[in-house]
């Protein structure tokens, strides 16, 4: 037989592919069932996996749509990372962008983008968001989600395009999509409830899933994803297809380290502890084209006397280091742009760590309190209270208590306010503006710090998505019918590295563009 | 029924996949065929995938066992990249290295590596090819590969430790370890047979392929895994299991463009027109873990008037880099540490190239006949007769020749040479030592010069392998029974950038230790 003589439908033939097959239990090897032999336990339009802010906009959409969606959520409650999120989403042309008198490009979004994503950016996937996140924010707004009514800069952003939520956190979006989506009749939301694999028919398209109903994630597992067997096993149909909206690996302690080996280390991450890659490597094997998997990001922010995320890390980001200044403990003195973008600043403060045999020489991120006054008050009052954010009366106090040689340090902060005068660094090139906030304040009192070391925060890599949402097989180059992804669990967006705010800005927009498409 | 009642046999218990099934063509959705039902066209005990260094060591060292092997190819010729490489291959401890009185250790071994893989290396790995390293250049001189006795410096690594086959190129190697498996009764070699996909066992162990014989790759193709369908469907058991030995995706402008998007413009490459992806992505939707895909290395040694590899580039890298300088046509100055890695020569040359608006502003690479003379004859004799290196009598009229301006490069030159002779290079930190070659004796012409261009070289990223060279699931996190896989295939070795000399010693080592254990 001619390979030429067999039909182009391809590679998808088998009705059911890895962890499926085993999870029907009953399918004999030899005689594998198609998805017309499958009974399924239920029936949806559309199956959206995962309930963060992609899974969420793509469930209010297909439901807007008047389809009949499930929605499933392996833990325990709704959300995953996004309800620990802090609430800043990148909208280019918002409504408080154009209030605030700032003109935004496309050309200068994606090239503020690229410059972080070392060139590795799918630039057609960023012109989505540039053109649509505003139609999200629209969205938004219209079903009660509340913004401070600020545009916010944020890290490796040439400009301010950041909305943020009232409440300072994710759970300002959260909250209302998800109390519209239960009180949907269309809409059924499972939680404990784990995809396990996709069921495809004879034409290659994807037309439902198995999954595990009672399913309770194992914290302490070494690998959830591998050891955790708990679980009823069903099969639900999804008439229209599948979005995979499940998110990150940060916290896949196996799977990262494959890609990037010193994360193997106690480094710690931001991500609650389902962040697994489960649900991509299923797509992998289904033959979607995984992108970009080893570009993991740690977020310079977090504090090491703190646990994941912790309470101090918007105060360091947005009061020190967009306002104030970070300093090297040993040496007094400045050592980075604080406002480069994440992976330039993890380099940084990795370099100056490693100046301390303990691998412990945290830099110090300093700032007065016109900066915090400038900002949420929660960024800055949980880390006080928490003891993470130290507030002091004088320069020199503050030297002392982290350290720091107060001679050089006084001199830095001098410099600094120099630069900020001038409207130039001359030492890192951090942009700075005649700004009355900008800049060290000392006759004003108090003053305040925090300590700084990276964690993981985002994995820039996963599976190829096309402007429509549609998934990517590595093997056809053609989409794989009846399969969209959204957010985190895609790849190719952010290149090398994210900026700032543009997390949500994705999950938001290519949720919205899949629950339009499918 | 609980999951926790499933047996965990796992994920591999359907019997064909991807690609298998399409090929065996009577295959009906809904009862697919075990490898029981499989009636295999021909029977080995080992299939190697790929004639390359890798595949060739692999069936060697199988062939050495009492095995018998097959080994497939799909283009016309044996050997892939291997035939067109350098023929330089990194043996730490080798008699070579001894004999010069070079002490290596496995520290600074793994220390050169790590410092241009950004750390991203699997170090296990690593020590495998320090360890086994000699081992094969023992096992190559046994079968009468001639090397040139000489131990030779190259890209990334601290001190001298590659061995260089005498004719300078790897049909040095290729051809009498292909002779060997030709005479041998054991061996069978297919060229122009495809490998289509992977044919699984009920316990989801590889049993064989499905290939196709009498393939004609389409060089003209836009991609050729994709639309080529010549040939005719074999299928071909192994059973002791199946060895990935397919190379590299740096022709597949599809897969490395999805990976690193500014590969898409029309960067050239210096590999074979057959080294695209179909192989590996067979082997991920078998579940195979893919590491590091997105770091692709770019050749700075590469001559822009020529076509791929050309016949300057081991000049530029080995007369010019090593001993001479690169200067900036523009400026007449030196813009890098020449004997830096691979990537950041290449991100080095391509901000000089960024200069002209039309991206042309190419380095020139200048030597002199000292130079030339202590490397092999054949670096400079090939360009220096296609015109691609160019011979004068002055630097000044080297200069004009390239229209560098002529005051700041012999100031250059003159400056360079004062470093040679006090051993350091203040300005980008070369490592010189007081060498009777290093620098330019401008009292003895000719002067050689040659331009470059970063050209696509080699593919750091592939399928997750062991020390064993057994190929690691990304679901299970153990060996996938059956099958192994090594050189550029297998991704995790080099981590961010591969330095010179150490794709053959990583072919060479994994190769081996696939066919000494599969």
């Amino acid at each position: 037989m001619k390979r030429s003589d067999v039909s182009r439908r391809d590679v998808l033939k088998m009705s059911l592919v890895g962890a499926g097959a085993l999870a029907l239990g009953s399918v004999q090897a030899g005689a594998m069932q198609s998805a017309k032999d499958v009974k399924f336990d239920e029936e949806y339009d559309v199956i959206v996996i995962g309930s963060g802010f992609a899974g969420s906009m793509a469930t209010l959409q297909a439901l807007k749509r008047g389809l009949k969606v499930l929605m499933v959520e392996k833990m325990g409650r709704a959300g995953g990372n996004s309800v620990i999120n802090a609430g800043n989403m990148c909208v280019p042309n918002s409504e408080f962008q154009k209030a605030a008198g700032i003109k935004d490009s496309k050309e200068v979004f994606i090239a503020d983008c690229l410059k972080d994503g070392l060139n590795l950016n799918h630039v057609d996937l960023l012109g989505v968001i540039y053109e649509r996140a505003n139609d999200a924010f629209e969205y938004l707004k219209s079903i009660g989600v509340e913004f401070s009514g600020k545009v916010i800069s944020s890290s490796g952003h040439s400009l301010k395009r950041a909305v943020q939520a009232k409440n300072s956190s994710g759970s300002g979006y959260i909250q209302p999509m998800h109390k519209l989506i239960e009180e949907n009749a269309n809409a059924t939301v499972k939680k404990r409830t784990k995809f396990d694999d996709f069921i495809v028919d004879d034409s290659g398209r994807v037309v439902g899933i198995v999954a595990r109903e009672n399913y309770k994630f194992e914290n302490n597992a070494a690998s959830d994803d591998k050891e955790n067997k708990s679980g009823d096993v069903k099969r639900f149909g999804a008439k229209k297809g599948v979005i995979l909206a499940a998110g990150g690996y940060s916290s896949d302690k196996w799977f990262r380290a494959q890609q990037v080996p010193y994360l193997k280390t106690n480094i710690d991450t931001v991500s609650q502890p389902g962040a697994t890659a489960g649900a991509l490597i299923a797509a992998m094997k289904l033959g979607a084209n995984p992108l970009q998997l080893s570009w993991i990001q740690l977020n310079p922010y977090t504090n090491p006397t703190e646990k994941g995320f912790g309470t101090s890390a918007l105060f360091t980001n947005h009061c020190s280091n967009d306002y104030g200044l970070s300093v090297d403990a040993k040496t007094g003195k400045r050592f980075m742009n604080e406002h480069a973008g994440r992976k330039i600043k993890c380099d940084a403060i990795f370099k100056v760590m490693a100046e301390s045999e303990k691998n412990d020489n945290y830099p110090v991120n300093i700032c007065d309190q016109a900066a915090v006054d400038i900002n949420s008050p929660a960024y800055t009052s949980k880390g006080v209270e928490a003891g993470s954010i130290k507030k002091f009366d004088t320069l020199e106090e503050l030297a002392k208590a982290y350290n720091i040689p107060v001679e050089p340090f006084l001199k830095t902060v001098k410099d600094f306010n120099e630069y900020v005068k001038a409207g130039k660094d001359p030492e890192f090139g951090k942009p700075l503006k005649k700004d009355d906030v900008q800049g060290i304040d000392v006759s004003k009192p108090p003053f305040y710090a925090s300590l700084s070391t990276p964690k993981i925060l985002y994995c820039m890599g996963g599976v190829e998505i096309n402007t429509k949402a549609q998934v990517i097989s590595a093997t056809t180059q053609e989409p794989i019918a009846g399969l969209y992804a959204a957010g985190e669990i895609t790849g190719g967006v952010h290149g090398a590295s994210r900026l700032g705010t543009m997390s949500m800005a994705d999950c938001m927009v290519f949720g919205m563009v899949a629950g339009e498409n499918i």
